[in-house]
């Protein structure tokens, strides 16, 4: 089987966890050699400790890319949902992962305020947070990601079979 | 393909990196999936900036553990080539790994002072290195490891073929 990354990009609370978990589960469900690495579960098992500055962010992101390239080389499909702000480590990971395949959750901050799942928002905007992507830190928007979903205007399941009918149009399932 | 984590333990300079080599070698020239995980490729990927106290040491085993189980659950062999001086996190990882086999690469101290490839015995035997695994900070060696290899008495490859005999009989290759 072909490995790849499958490597979600975008604001908190913009969606990637949730269409990545849909993609996860049809891939499971179809046979697949899947892993997804949530930006949760990898902060607690390989980069507890790390803060929110770009150094530390890089780092974060760079052993996830690290991890991904492990199982890629080895035919294994990774999926990746962490904020992943910054485009030149991005892009370095692109140049060194086979079939990476950026996926850009896009949501207009007014939208991901109105939802404000985890309050976090609110405060960002009321300067109360430091670091928060979006508002107080920066974050680079992919110029040629694979795929582009405004998940202010689809479901996540229409999200996800769009990104089903990329990779299958890549060749890649 | 059967994927099992391969865990070399042992003091420094006690000949993981050599052995785990010619395993790795030889499990890629037979056509296997197979990652080697080596201590100091392992500190620059995923564990930049941790230091030596068993806090920051478990932290590392257990983020090459986290590593390794992605791996050995999608059918790769994973081989760890790390000092890992702590029982209770090989066996908390035991615990969790399909197919964990264990190697201790055994050597008598004044074997390992007496080559000295890096300097480092003569400087902890002096007292003038912290947290140096076996002198000055503790390695506790399996009870029941897979194999048991005492690297002085036998050369890296007898040590390899015995390794690759055990893996044999256990019906991994």
């Amino acid at each position: 089987m072909t490995g790849f990354a499958l490597w979600f990009t975008g604001l908190s609370g913009a969606g990637k966890s949730t269409i990545s978990e849909l993609i996860y589960e049809r891939l499971k469900a179809t046979g697949h050699k899947v892993e997804l690495l949530d930006g949760d579960e990898v902060r607690t098992h390989l980069s507890k400790g790390l803060g929110f500055s770009k150094e530390d962010r890089d780092t974060n992101i760079r052993r996830i890319g690290f991890v991904c390239e492990l199982l890629v080389r080895n035919g294994v499909i990774a999926i990746t949902a962490a904020i992943s702000p910054y485009r030149d480590v991005r892009d370095e990971l692109r140049a060194k992962i086979p079939n990476f395949v950026e996926v850009h959750v896009d949501c207009p901050i007014k939208v991901l305020a109105a939802r404000d799942v985890k309050g976090l928002y609110k405060k960002a905007l009321a300067g109360e947070l430091g670091h928060f992507t979006g508002i107080s830190d920066p974050y680079e928007p992919p110029l040629n990601p694979e795929v582009r979903i405004d998940s202010s205007s689809e479901t996540p399941q229409q999200s996800a079979d769009r990104i089903w009918s990329k990779l299958e149009a890549m060749g890649l399932l």
